[in-house]
This record gives structure tokens, C-alpha cells and sequence, in this order.
């Protein structure tokens, strides 16, 4: 099941030691603004080398858009779009090739399919999370148009056990990208750095979580039971292997979890700003949960691997729950409700 | 949205106060053992009524199938069962005609569908949960013929700010079902018990969590990216109207994830049974936090609600989890793989 | 597979002889005005019963309307209704327990599944065709409140090898239900009359053809590719068990097909109203074949058979076309596109 | 809707005049022999530019899997191929820039999409149909693998009004591709050679049909009542632009239609290999209608099409069956039915 979204979808292919990787949209209508560029921006935010913090694997990841868009707009036909290898040094991998590495899915994996494809993690390397970089940022692109007062900004708001505060409403990413630890809070983001960094150097790595927030949603948006926005993003999110919990509310939810129900409900923001799997009108909250990456130093030192991937995973998160608002605004677009 | 799954699916419908409830599973293979007593007992399990901590609207709940089973054996057609409201006290409601409940999901729902079915909450009240266990009880029986080393089992891990204890594998739904809180820490249920009414007395309520944990899968159940069974448990939890956050692995999993890496990764049942988004043979382990529930004694005292939702909640999750599970076992049958 | 459509979908159950067949219709939108009668009086129509034409096997088949409807309007939640079978004189099949019927899926049937329903034809029977009924009467409930020049009316066009001749623009269905072969032609329908009453009393069926024409579509609709209008009516009426053939265009296409392109699109109708697989703002027109039915008096004398479906048909390809449109018209209304 | 299929997938993409076409398939199993020449041998089958009877538009249309294939085996990740628009001669069309080509569906496209893609058909191209064959070759080499004993052979039956005869069973692609009509008939494809070279002359075009027969299929492909066998074939072939009409059964069902049903169910080759939808283990038979090419020469001499497309079209319809047929037995394996 390599497709996500019900009108608006998004198909994603390519392992990471193949020719390319790439995906394809399809349900963006025809007229909206969409260049090259765009997506190439969109991709470099989560491109391995972009500083000290993260993998050195130093991939341009150039897309080429194959079909969909003329002339800088979008044509109503689906949008593909793909970024080849460049740099598939898998000889890298080839010692790896009769090993299972620790706390990876390969044993599973070659229980499941007869084979593990030892050139990398195929389809299971994070990799994968670039084809949702691309169908994501068409997402936006199109949510821009008809639906311009939305503004999706995730943010790493834990690395290790360095919680950040949370930041003011009106957070761009611009903000967010100011530093490379994607963390807004600068009591904290410094120190997280610091960690990253002492992390990598003993081949360690960290976990954390990253919180995403939809300001400028309208009400109503979702659909009943098992469309609900909550149930989309849960499986949205949980779709990323290194995620491990998802939960829509402030970040403090959990701790909230214990009170009684006056106090509870006595906060609105309490709701994450989801009533009945609806949007209720205020900002969009949720958090996903992140393990600490399993691939370590002396497993994989040939292998480039990060020892902290939510900085990267940052657009990556943006883009999944941007894909779901997509196709919930067309769902609910399709079916005008009357008195 | 009123469905769920690819191949095993269900479709779900009926309203609170509206004529009957039920569900219509579509993609039982013929020749499964199922009689309207297993149901039954299955509803039994979620029903109001079972004691003093829920809510006492008595309603029988009494299934009847309308097709798909002949002679106590499905017929691999599409199986429909529903349950009549014969308690439909709706002038109960009567007052609530034109208030909108707080913390309860009215003024989002009139906002999108421009009418809100004042006799109740509609397909937004917990009763709406009774037809997923009628899914998930079918889905149950199917996996008890075809993959009979399959046991789910779920149960309350905490309410309030009580948590339980991590209980032995081989948990049986009779040793959760053996007390009212469905919680089978000794140590704890009996105060669960005692703040629970004390909530009622009061007019308040409680959350928690419910732990689900499934023994005997195969290795290799999922699809890849947008359906490994973590994105579609996810998915399948986040449907629940009171569920706020899902986390898959051993419960304490959110202290953990602050862990150096090599910590992290150097006990094996950190991963919760699931790598690379596929079962690992190790014991599926989830974890849904619920709300305390919105309706509140001064506001809807006419109104028959649970003070904490969560013992009834148990046959739901099992049943939302059963369902993920039939529908990956006939996507693996369908794909044989080979070297 | 027993759901159809993509947005406004309608998943039917029930086999012949059990204790009820129904639909469930998800995905219409909430305000739509819906009275059980109207439900009734299109079942009416498909009754067998209404002629000396049709199956004297009188069943009542009353509907009741289970969810989704309150004071007559619709909820914008999932519309189930069902019909019971009361007149399950299963007895007069007993005979049959152990015969496969000529002509019939019987031997397949029992191939694929392991067992056979003995008490009929099952899922097979013509009998789930009322299914479709009220799903379509609600997508056409759903089309005259958000597209109120739609008109869709099929009519029995070919009897045996009598050929009627091609209304004019502007039939009606009361113009169709005015005489029982539901053939609007007064030179053809006696003589059709007649030869039903023959086989019938010879023990013998009749096929022949039902076209269905729909004025007042807007032009445009349809999704590319494998969602053509012309793909999705294909499915639509490939799915009815004794259609053998379906053609989009004026009745007299197949002589057509023989001519050079020149004289081929040199008149306009030819089209069907149906160009790059959307629709062209002309009426559709659509033929369907039918094989004559199989139950042959000697076999089965017991069960009441129909010599010719045709005209109890008309109001089920009527429904399914307003399945068709209506899931279309959601899908055209999700994306609006822009210069 | 861009996508076809349930477990077996094909998703398409590109515009006859962008940088490519292509397609994604998703649930193709691990293991199937797989090479960048099966594929490239089966476009060539398509290919413009193979006789004098077809468009001299000569590409080489030069395929390139881009993942899911590794060492000439799948990996059960999705495989995605394309095809690159090397001719793109769109100067040729920028005449026709401002007019509509009559038969086209050029002013239904831009009053849908609010503009019209000048560069040639766009996706309403025939071109688009090669990303089918890429699906539908893959579809086959699975097939090969999984149930060896199919064979799917589609030829020319009838050009202008020259009808072939019936072939005998066992006829294979090598016995078809032998004569450029694509006609096993020895008795009519030289005078329909003929014909189509004068229309091509006096850029006039034809139509007609092609049978698809399938052998060696297991008894009970398909699924209930939208899922039947016929009806996926009626959608996969009504998704085909050309086509204005689909037959299941023999090329001469049409005048059998007219017979009473003792003699039209005295033969059994009257069912096409389908009943109760299912296949009945015998050879399936397909027949599929074409209109003449709508381009002729005086608007478009630019432009290079072709006077009869059934040529180039039979594998287009063998891809669709195949598509078909996977997707089906895939849902096959899926459900094991017992006693």
C-alpha cells in the first residue's frame, strides 16, 4: 500500500540504492502554481549534509517533474516527479550484505519477502521519506490556492530528554529553520545541538519528539468515523517508521491525561483544536514521538547515517499532514450540506 | 468515511437515537463458525448497565444477524447485524434542543453539517462503538479459524493518575473481565473503582489508558508505507472518538524514548512487536490515552453517561485492532512471495 | 466487493432467502429531503408481482429506513434501509438441494465458495438487484436537490429480436410505466407483450435490450482515465448478472462502427454524450444487453422465475447510473479548477 | 482517478507531449523474473511506426524501470517505468493552438479543466495508453509466475465492416502479430490492409473491433456483485478512449440475443467463460467495439495518427485483461473459503 489519500493521493516508489525515487500526485486540480524550484526548496530542508547535526551523505536529490505541470502551473493530470541516486555508493553496504543489522527490520523483512535487498534499507531506509517531501509540498502548493489562510509549521520540541517550551502562535518555518536543530526555544536548542553532536561522536544517537501545528483551519473540516482528522494524521504519522506515538492535543496533554473532567475541559486548548474528529477552528496540535535511530557506529560505520533525524524529519511531518488536509478540504468541498 | 479496511471491511451506521445501529462486514471468506450468541456476548462486553462505574442507561442491546450467515456458518457474503435503540428516552434530550454541550463536539458538527440531530450525540456518541465491536467480533472469528494463535487482549492501564502495572503475557480477557475496572493489577483496581464512582458522585470523570496487547502473530504482517500495522492501528484508535494520543510499545515507552540509543535499542521489547512497520514475532503492544469524557452532571443530568468510559472501551479496542489485523492476514495471503 | 463508488457509495447485503436484504449508503450530503415512500415506490417499480409479465412470487417488499434520515431529511450520516423477506417459501427450492441448475452459477458458485445456498440464488439471485434500488432512488433524491435538470429514464428497447424504435427527447418514466413491457414504443409493445406471455407459458425467457438516456448533465463530467463516465457505467452495469453487453452511443452504434470516420463523426449524436471519457453537455445514452434468463420451467416449476427481467430491470439500470452520476458530480465538486 | 485496481495496482501518469509517460504497479509480489526487455518487447507491440498501416509518428519509446526491480527480479516494492517524450515535435501543433479538432474532445476538456494542454491529446491522448501496457506486462510476468496455465491473446475481428472469422483455441500473440492487421484471419486482413491504407490515402479512418480470449483460467476468478469479473473488464475496457461498446461472450452474441432462452443456453459458449460472474473454467471471451479515429487529415496533417488504431490497440486490451486478471487473483488468494 504505497498510496495515501482518498482524492487527493499521493504514490510513492523507489528504494534507496535504485535508480530514483519519486511519487506521483494525483487529484490536484488543474491551475495551480507549481514550479520545480518549489519542490527542490522543499527537498533541501530534508537533505542529508545540511550541517554538522545531520548524515553527511551528501545527495544533491534533484528533482525532475515528469508530468502534470506546464508552464509553471499544474494541468489537473497527475504529477510525477523524481529525484535519481546519484550517490549509491553501495559498496558501502556490500559487509553488510549477509548481516542483519541490530534493531532494524531486516530479519523481518527477509521473513516477509524471501529476500532483503542488502543495498541499503530499500524501501524501509528514511530514504522513502522524500517522495512524501514532494507529494506534500504540492499539497501546499494547492492548499495555498484554495485555501490560503493555512499555515502547517512542525518543530522539534524534545531531543534525548531536553524539552523545549512551547513557542508563540504565528510561528513560521523561517523561524524554525534558523537553527539547525529545527528547535524554535532558544533556552534549549543549544544544548540540544551540543548532545547531537556528543551523540554522534560516540556513535550514539537520540529520539525526541517533533510537534506539528495547522493554524487557519476552517471548522468542520474531516469526515465522520473513520475519516476523522485524527484517525488521518494518526495513520499519516504513523506511517513514519521512526515514529512511536502520536497525540493530538497541547504538548502537555499527557500530563493532563490524569486530571478530572471539570479540570480538563476547563481549557479549550486542551482539544488540539479537534472536536468530535473534526476541526473546531483553533489551531491544529499534535506531537509525534520519535525513537532514538537503531543504526549505530560500529554496525554501520561505512554506512552515513544521522545520529538525530528530526531536524530532517521536520518537512517530512509538514508534508504528511498537509496531504491530509488536501484531501479533507476536497472531501469536504464535495458535499455542500444544507438545512 | 463510515468504512474501514481494504479486503476485511467494515462499514458502519446508525445514529444514537435513530431506529437501529449496526454494521455490515464485507470479505469473511465462507465457512466460518459465527451464531448471534458470539456477538451478543461481545456486545455484552461494551454494554451500559455491567455496574455501578458506567452508565446505567439499560439498554438490552439484542443483535440480530440479517445476512451472511446460514445454519451458524458465514456464506462469504456480506454479513449485516444490527442492534434496535429501544431505550430512545429522546425527551431526555428534549432540553438540550438548542444548547450546545461543552467539551462536546455540537457547535463543530452544526457548523459542517448545518443541522445537529439534537436527540443525542448522533454518530458522534460513544454508542456509534457498538458496531465496530459487531466488525471487530466477526473479524475475531475468522482470525480464530485461520490463524488460531492469535489472542487480543486489551485492558485499563490507568485512570486518572493511577497507573497499573505491567501485567504477564497470557492475559486472558476472563482475568480482565474479572473486575468492573477491567484492569488486572490487583494492586490498583480496587482504588480505580473507588475514584470512579466518587467522579459519578460528583459529577465529574476520568481518563487513562488502555493497553492492547496481541500474542501469537506471524512474522511479517503489514504493508508497507501508508499500511503497516502501525499506521493502520493508528488509524483504527484514532477513529475513537475519546482517544487522544496512541503509542506503540512496552508502556513506558515515552520515559524511555529520552534514552541514548545503544540504552534504547538494547532491550528488544522496546519496539512494541513491530519493525520496519511489520510484526516481529514478539507480542504486539499498544497504548490508546483517553480523555475524561465531556458530559458533565450540571449539564446533562437528564442524560445517561459514563463517569470513565474506559471499561467499556476495552471490547472496542480489541475489536479495532482485530480488524487491522484480518485485513493485513488476507493482504499477506494475497501476495505469496518467493526467493 | 459489494461497495460501489468512490465518494457517494452504497454497499448492499442480504441473500435471496435470508432474513433481509439492504443498502448502505454513505457519502450524501446532510438536508437532502428523503421520505421512506419514496424509497417504497421505486421498489415498486422493480416488485415482481406488478404484471402478468413478471414473477407472480408476490412479495411485499416493504423497506424501512434504519439510519441516516430524521424528520424526512437526510443526517449526512451513513442511510441504511432494508427489506425483509417474507415470503421465504424456501420449501419449494428444497428439491433443488442437490441440483445444479442449468444455466445457472450454481457449479461455480459452489467451486469458489465450498458450499452452495440451496435456499436460492443467494447473492446471485436477481433478488439483490433491490439493493441497488435504494441506493440509487437515494443518489437520485440526492441529484434532484444539487443538479435538479438531471433526468435518467431506461426503457426497454429490444424483446427477443423486436427492435423498438428510438424515442423522442423528453420521455418520462410515467411515460415508460405506462404499459407493462416498460417499452415506450406503441408499434412494438404489444407484439413484445405477446411474446412474453408465450415463453412464459412455454416455459420459456426472452432477452433483449434496455437503453438508458440522462438529459440535463452538465458538461465535464467524469474523472480521467479509469474514472470515465463510460468506465464507471460500463462497471455499473457489467456488475447487473444478466447484462451481456454494454454501449455507449445512439441505439444503432454497432451499424455505425462499420463506416469511415468521415461519415462516422459527421453527426454529433454518435457520441453518446460522451467525449474524452467526460461528458459533452449532449443527453448520455447507454445500451444495455441482456441474455434471456435462464430458469427454464421443467427445472424449476417450484421457484417463480421471470420469462423476461427486462421490464422489472429498467428501474435498476436507472439506479445505477444515478450512482454513477452522483459520485461523479462529488468528484467534479472537490476540486474546482482555475485558469 | 488515475489508478486501477485493488491489491493488483496500476497508477498512470504523463502527457503525450511533457518530458515523460509512465506508471507505477503496487502489489506485484517479491521474486517475478522481470527484465527492462519484456517490458520494452511489449511497448514495441505498441509502438507508432511499426507498418505502413500505422501513425509514421516514429519513437522509439525506450523504457526505464526506475525501482522495484533488482538483478531482474521484483522486490515487492512498487515498480515504477517510464517512457520518455523524445519526439515532441509540438511545433507541429502550434497551429492548432486556438482550435478545437473536431471529434476531439478538446472543448469538453477546457470547459472541465478551464484550459486545453495545445501540445497534442494531452492525457485524452492514445499515447497515455503505453503506461497501460507497462502495467500490464508486469501484471502478465506475475501471472507467469502464479497461474502459468493463462494465456491472454487479443486480435483484430473486424475492420470498416469486414468481420473475421473465429479463430480456433489455442491461438497465440506470435500467430497474431504475424500480419500487420493483427488479424489471424487469412481470409480477410489483406482486404483490411487495404482498406485502411486508402483511408490513411484519403485521410479518412476506421473502426471495428477486437476479441480478447482468455485460456486456462481457474474456475471462480472474480468477485461479488461490483467486483465481478465482467464488470472490472467493462470498466478496464470502457477506461480505453476508442471504445464505445464491450461484449462478454462470442463475436456473434449479438444476434443471439434475440433467440428465446431454451436455444440461446443449449450451447455453453454462450457465457464467455463468465457466470454469476465468476469465470466457469471455460476460455473467457471479450469483445471490444471501436469508433474511427476522430483526426483526420485536413486538420491535422501536422499531427501524425493513425487511420485505424486496432493495430497498435491489441496490446492495450491485453494489458487491461491482464490487469484485471492479477488484481483478481490476488483477491482469490486473499480468502481461502472451507466447508
Amino acid at each position: 500500500m504505497n498510496t495515501f489519500g482518498t482524492l487527493f493521493r499521493v504514490t510513492t516508489f523507489g528504494e534507496s540504492h535504485g535508480p530514483a525515487l519519486g511519487a506521483v500526485v494525483d487529484g490536484c486540480p488543474a491551475g495551480v502554481p507549481l514550479t520545480r524550484e518549489r519542490i527542490q526548496a522543499a527537498l533541501d530542508r530534508r537533505r542529508p549534509g545540511q550541517s554538522a547535526l545531520v548524515t553527511p551523505r551528501n545527495e544533491p536529490d534533484q528533482v525532475e517533474i515528469l508530468s502534470g505541470v506546464f508552464e509553471d502551473k499544474t494541468l489537473g493530470t497527475p504529477i510525477a516527479a523524481i529525484v535519481r541516486n546519484t550517490n549509491q555508493r553501495s559498496g558501502d553496504y556490500e559487509q553488510l550484505k549477509q548481516v542483519d543489522r541490530p534493531g532494524h527490520a531486516d530479519a523481518v523483512w527477509r521473513e516477509r519477502y524471501k529476500h532483503r535487498d542488502h543495498r541499503g534499507g530499500g524501501r524501509t531506509s528514511g530514504r522513502e521519506t522524500l517522495c512524501r517531501v514532494i507529494g506534500g509540498t504540492i499539497a501546499e502548493a494547492y492548499l495555498e490556492r484554495d485555501l490560503p489562510t493555512v499555515s502547517t509549521v512542525a518543530y522539534v520540541s524534545q531531543v534525548g530528554d531536553l524539552v523545549a517550551s512551547v513557542p508563540a502562535l504565528g510561528l513560521t518555518r523561517a523561524m524554525v529553520d534558523a537553527h539547525p536543530t529545527r528547535c524554535p526555544d532558544l533556552a534549549v536548542r543549544e544544548e540540544m545541538s551540543r548532545r547531537i553532536l556528543a551523540a554522534k561522536e560516540a556513535g550514539d544517537s537520540l529520539g525526541g519528539s517533533i510537534d506539528v501545528r495547522v493554524e487557519g483551519l476552517p471548522v468542520g473540516l474531516g469526515e465522520p468515523i473513520f475519516g476523522k482528522i485524527k484517525a488521518l494524521i494518526a495513520q499519516a504519522l504513523g506511517s513514519v517508521g521512526a515514529i512511536t506515538g502520536v497525540m493530538w492535543g497541547p504538548p502537555d496533554l499527557l500530563e493532563r491525561i490524569g486530571q478530572l473532567g471539570t479540570q480538563f475541559h476547563s481549557v479549550k486548548d486542551v482539544y488540539g483544536g479537534i472536536q468530535g474528529g473534526l476541526t473546531n477552528g483553533e489551531p491544529l496540535q499534535v506531537r509525534a514521538y520519535f525513537k532514538p535511530p537503531a543504526t549505530l557506529a560500529d554496525h554501520a560505520k561505512g554506512g552515513r547515517h544521522d545520529p538525530c533525524i528530526m531536524p530532517r524529519a521536520v518537512p517530512v511531518l509538514e508534508s504528511m499532514v498537509s496531504l491530509v488536509i488536501a484531501d479533507l478540504v476536497q472531501q469536504m468541498n464535495a458535499r455542500p450540506h444544507t438545512l
